[in-house]
């Protein structure tokens, strides 16, 4: 590139920079923009509301996170992304009510950094799972390269050619970073129909499907799925069940929804915000 | 000994034998000598309920359990216990509601299971627990070996001498053999105060006690007080958190309770049959 095409590039680049450069891109408008773009009409009651800060504060960059941790907003702040776009609560429920949590030391750290720092947190759950086809599923077959495995019959279930489920379990183990996997079912059984329930499986139903052989899940309760399922191989159905954990079993539905953002927001930057595995294990 | 003697305590043990088989010692009965025995009123509405099979049934043996899964009822049913006397759910819902369940196999091949070997299922949870001292927590002491640690202060807190967090970790693995534990905080760090929320935790308040280095938990959600662990400690405070699993953390409080029932009950023979983890993990 000769000097005076550099030149004209560089210059260029600023004036889209200095274009794009406002001091009235507000959180409110964000929000306005996705539900403009989310495809799906709004349905209230809804979680996807702000948990913290004005919808009034000037935006300088938006983060995606899954969970919006007190680590994740301390790495969003640095980087300059006030507006954090997370995926699951802020303040330790699904309602994010913080009433009974006034005089925690936990909570008014982390409301105090958020303040100090002019941030915002906006949750985008239930639309983003609405959103077709599903934001946070689609992010997950990105991440595990799934894309080639995807039945034509049916979009939310997987084909493979028969690996074991500890292969399986193994390849989505070291795909996802995930330091403490938990499975349920016979190593060597053979793996053909996988479905995920990314996120938390309140139900039996999915794994109960009969022409399902593993399901893979973020997380479930020991007395109601977890049980189910052991019983169900117990009695002899041939089956797995792969719990990820929570936030790697839909981080990567955060990563897409920066990929989304990026369509239709240029004024600021936009940025995903892996949150961390919270556990690990001892060594055995 | 000598053989008069041995002929002696043969025919002795055979008459209380004897004396000991009755034909009408139903589950009604062991209900209500467990109800006269706990030690606290008994408080309604209770899960403590029959789950399966009828209260006349005439009981032959009684298997504990922390978990009635189809492979406990089956060793049960193997060693002629049909009284199982589970501390969780059996149908896979707190409320063991089985209105949704008619039609799926699972549920049916152990409602089968159970009718087919004339087996009552009854649930002890919430008056084991009421039970003074609460009978899981008692149990689940006797098995890690920490009488010595009981705070003088308060039964229901142990004091360790500074081992670090991942030496206390590794030592619950191994003395209560768990497969999929995990752990929250700095391996490093210096342990004095331990408290026991064994099973279910659905509250952040005894995480959150300042003077508490480490709690010791079964199974919270993700999003609740496993996010609320993680920014606890990443806003600076000196705390872990142990999540053993559901099953391996109150498992050994049925054991404390087959014990238990031993002192009132004579009459058929009473046994602890351990609930397996359900997980594995794939290796590294």
């Amino acid at each position: 590139m000769d000097s005076s095409r550099r030149a004209f590039v560089v210059s260029a680049a600023a004036a889209a920079a200095i274009a794009q450069e406002r001091s009235d891109f507000t959180a409110q408008e964000v929000i306005a923009r996705i539900r403009k773009n989310v495809g799906v009409p709004w349905n209230e009651p809804t979680v996807d509301t702000i948990k913290s800060g004005s919808p009034d504060t000037v935006v300088k960059g938006i983060a995606t996170t899954m969970m919006a941790t007190v680590d994740v907003v301390q790495r969003a702040a640095a980087s300059g992304r006030n507006l954090v776009i997370t995926h699951e609560p802020t303040f330790y429920s699904h309602e994010d009510k913080t009433d009974t949590l006034k005089d925690d030391p936990t909570y008014q750290f982390k409301q105090d950094f958020l303040d100090k720092h002019n941030m915002v947190v906006f949750r985008f759950h239930d639309h983003w799972h609405a959103h077709r086809p599903d934001g946070i599923a689609t992010g997950m077959v990105q991440a595990l390269g799934w894309e080639k495995n995807v039945d034509p019959q049916n979009g939310r279930q997987f084909l493979f050619d028969g690996m074991t489920l500890g292969e399986l379990a193994k390849q989505m183990q070291d795909k996802l970073h995930i330091r403490t996997m938990r499975v349920i079912g016979d190593p060597a059984l053979r793996v053909r129909t996988v479905a995920g329930n990314w996120g938390y499986a309140n139900s039996i139903r999915p794994f109960a499907r009969p022409d399902l052989d593993v399901l893979v899940i973020g997380e479930a309760r020991e007395w109601e799925l977890i049980e189910y399922a052991a019983d169900a191989i117990t009695s002899g159905r041939k089956k797995g069940l792969i719990v990820l954990g929570h936030i790697p079993s839909e981080q990567a539905g955060m990563l897409n929804c920066a990929n989304w953002l990026k369509t239709f927001i240029s004024e600021v930057p936009v940025e995903f915000i892996p949150a961390a595995e919270p556990f690990w294990r001892p060594v055995a």
